[in-house]
């Protein structure tokens, strides 16, 4: 029996056991939905007090606005207050909205496609075409807005310190057609990665379009895991200082603060920037939920209130995303089949498979009761090129269920692999 | 003495005791904000019990959901139920939203415009020219979200019974870039107007273009002031009846029955409608703040809740709509200087002043301290082009404010009108 044979005999055994082990799991009848990065009941009950601390003796601002009635198109002041520190603006340098950032930022697409932006009143609709730049693999929400408005997307190199720098730089430089760019610059989903100084500042000073917005979605500015803040430099102010003021949306959230469905989303950016956004949405809406910005600023006073809440969160977190890491350390550490990040922060790991592997495993995974992200989600058009992204969201299930689900996950990892290096070889 | 001369001096004598007395007003220094539709606080009171109803034992919905965490897109199964009840369709048939139905409406708008409705996904945005029908006098932001979107709006009569039918059946059966029109069927923003059976029926079995939508904005369906509600045949039923299921998008809000800034939005449409809505609104966001939907049910209970509900409100707003009925029926009657609505429901009293004199009066009134909508402000593009109407929103003054700013408004249009006839007389 020569080498080659051997080997072929330990794969196929090794095979066996691992199929063994995965009809195991399927006998067992698990349920787990790990496919979005929803807080768990645990998370969400750090913040119970918040439903009842605005009541009928405590519902008018310090101003002694009513907040029951009309009125405040862009959040009260006191809130404008707390988040736009949080968000690194100012307070004339921010709009504080309803439940959902995402929509905010739907929407800041949608007023730039039908009315254009500061300083270029051309609707991006009205242009031939409208390309953005989509660092990847990303957040497939974001992706999903360009595919509705029909943008071009077209993906960027994500690496441990941001985007590919030199590829966005000659890329807007050579094409006045890309209108924006999606980042999450703290702990990136699914990767981790924090944008480096250089990469924010390069960002920053880049040539590009006049009417480019980068959509900086800062949506785990304070989602540490570790205890210690990942540094961020302030985008707004490295665009001010590079005579690009109007270049930056930046968007944050308190859905995995306080409540995911009923928090407080937030846009910031250049005065001009948040003036124009006003008098746009002024034709849309009244003004925001202000009694819930006033249960957000009850309940956590001030910015030390926020990150005492966070660092509850992280007790939570931590032990979870550890799951994940141990298993997969433990199953696939040195095979080569697999690579994985080790975030600081944020809600996702991010696990590459060997190429043309992900969509199986994630599809394997499923008929075990494992539910993941679907495969190539986290790239424009749902296409992973390489077929190998899985994003993994710890945050919903018990730790007990994350083992077990990673577990069904690594022996489909190894299944899929062996298969894919036999078919490989034949 | 002529008797020429005998009137023209008498009109002089009563010019001077009007100025005296708008002069007396302006000496008070009174400053009333009759601008808006906004509930005053004894209403806002009448639902501070919601504040609390949902606390840290009580907020999952009856099937278990977590109302704290992220989805639902078109709202909780029960508030789906009660408030499709509200608005008179099925409970697949609605989408239960935020705080604002002006932002569904908006939103309705930008969504036909970039992608087209049922049947037609021809985006309007695309087309030549978009028309639309409107009602006039009616409301505001309606006419200004049109504006925003470069729609071109056509005004329409508005009669006791609705728009004036015959008009509007010949521009939609002439015109195919007619794609939309404003209806506020109950209690009309501002004349009050209940749209009678054969208004619906017409409107339901017009021959129109095949992708003209109604904008039902049912605002006002329980907003009673004398007890009774008037009768309003189900729109969308009768658009079903006669084979246009799809021309109609219903809309209501709670802002005008719970909170008038925390409320929840409603719309309503065939399955199809609200089917494709949901699937373009899911790029937009993740769902609505569910826990203020379950904060809406608690409280209401049922439709007889809300009912109970409305006759508090009724009680309160019957005595401020009769207050300045009260002084413009002292002050004005058998004048020919005014006519003036006497609405059985709704939030407005409409003022038709003499030809031209509408803008002078409202500026008059503002520099006694009484603020009214703008003048114009109920037509298509701010122009009245009988500058004759005045929107009186009687709701969040007290009744000695009401009394007292209607006497400036009184006197106001008796000067107003004085000058006006003097002039034309030269």
């Amino acid at each position: 029996m020569d080498v080659m044979a051997r080997g072929s005999r330990n794969l196929l055994d090794r095979r066996s056991e691992l199929m063994a082990r995965y009809r195991a799991f399927q006998a067992r009848g698990i349920v787990i939905d790990m496919t979005r990065g929803k807080p768990g009941p645990e998370q969400l009950d750090l913040s119970l007090d918040m439903l009842t601390c605005v009541d009928e003796d405590s519902y008018r601002t310090s101003g002694g606005v009513d907040c029951r009635n009309y009125g405040g198109l862009d959040g009260i002041p006191e809130s404008k207050k707390l988040f736009a520190e949080y968000l690194g603006v100012e307070p004339e340098e921010i709009i504080v909205g309803g439940n959902s950032s995402l929509n905010m930022m739907y929407d800041a697409v949608m007023r730039a496609m039908v009315h254009g932006v500061v300083g270029s009143p051309v609707p991006w609709g009205k242009l031939p075409r409208v390309r953005w730049l989509c660092p990847s693999p990303g957040y497939d929400r974001h992706f999903s807005v360009c595919e509705h408005f029909g943008i071009e997307m077209i993906p960027v190199e994500m690496g441990p310190d941001g985007p590919d720098m030199a590829q966005v730089e000659r890329l807007v430089a050579e094409d006045e057609a890309i209108k924006g760019m999606w980042c999450v610059p703290k702990y990136s989903n699914p990767t981790g990665a924090v944008y480096s100084p250089e990469v924010v500042e390069r960002l920053a000073t880049m040539s590009a379009a006049a009417d480019l917005r980068i959509f900086w979605d800062n949506a785990y500015a304070m989602h540490h895991l570790d205890g210690a803040a990942a540094p961020l430099e302030n985008i707004l102010t490295a665009c001010k200082a590079a005579g690009h003021p109007h270049r930056v949306f930046v968007f944050g959230s308190t859905s995995k603060i306080s409540f995911a469905g009923s928090g407080v989303a937030l846009m910031g950016g250049s005065v001009e920037n948040i003036e124009l956004t006003k008098s746009q949405m002024s034709y849309q809406t009244i003004g925001p939920d202000k009694l819930n910005q006033l249960r957000h600023v009850r309940f956590f006073g001030d910015l030390a209130g926020i990150e005492a809440h966070m660092a509850k969160h992280a007790a939570i977190l931590k032990p979870k995303f550890d799951a994940v890491l141990d298993v997969l350390d433990r199953e696939l550490a040195g095979k080569n089949v697999a690579t994985w990040s080790r975030p600081s922060g944020g809600y996702f790991i991010s696990l590459d498979t060997l190429d043309g592997c992900a969509r199986d495993v994630v599809a394997m995974s499923a008929e075990a009761g494992v539910r993941l992200t679907p495969a190539g989600a986290t790239f424009p058009y749902k296409k992973d090129p390489r077929d190998r992204n899985i994003r993994i969201a710890p945050s919903l299930p018990s730790i007990e269920e994350i083992q077990a689900a990673m577990e069904v996950v690594a022996v489909c990892i190894q299944l899929v692999s062996i298969d894919r290096i036999s078919m490989d070889a034949q």
